[in-house]
């Protein structure tokens, strides 16, 4: 082959390497962007479950006060 | 005494005994009438409980209904 | 008639008056025991509705407190 | 330049472009697993979401029945 042939192939392969890093870059940024919002995603996830575990725990206390409730009304019945 | 006296204190008496007589019939239909109402009273009462008793039964599974979703949330907080 | 047969039936009737007004005094002693007990069984009724009105109160809070859990799961929900 | 150093640069070239591209598929894999798995994780939460809103639908049903409760509660003193 001629060093002009050689010339040819080296600005090709130069030009398609310099679009495959550019490939490269932006592949790299779209992967970064999703890990950031994956683990935004997670972290709501734990608030989330966090505020349903204190509802849960209401939601026990008014049952509890509930079944207080029904045991006096059952005390003022047989009392009566 | 004469017989004059005698009658005199007949007719006397023969007025007091119808008075306490009459005052006994009032009496007993004053006692009857309480009677009935306390008879009238007690059975309200008794329907009284009885109602209660239901609602109490109603309450107890609208706490064992609550109950249950309670647990249906804790599954669905700890699964998710 | 003779003095005698007035006699007769002046103590015959002085037994029944006394009789009557035994009775009258029987039936006076039971009339204020039922108006007593009367007193006492709505003495008992009003203080039954007071204990029952604190508890239709209580569960009235109960509601309101359920009503607000309620909202605050339906504002998770809709912000998750 | 000679021929030779064109030749040199070409392999060199070849050699990164191999390189640059074999990191590109592995990006693009990493991508694909992530954006799989946040469709997995949305999925998940909209089924979550879907839940707890019958979840809430019970517990309004169960207010809901509780106010008839304390309005039968609440006649029945009134009527007693």
């Amino acid at each position: 082959e001629s060093a002009n042939e050689f010339r040819t192939q080296r600005d090709s392969l130069t030009q398609k390497l310099h679009d495959t890093e550019s490939r490269n870059s932006t592949l790299e940024a779209q992967l970064g962007d999703l890990e950031q919002r994956l683990e935004g995603i997670q972290l709501e996830r734990e608030t989330f479950r966090k505020s349903l575990r204190s509802l849960l725990e209401l939601l026990d206390s008014k049952i509890f006060e509930l079944t207080e409730l029904r045991d006096t009304l059952a005390k003022l019945i047989e009392g009566s």
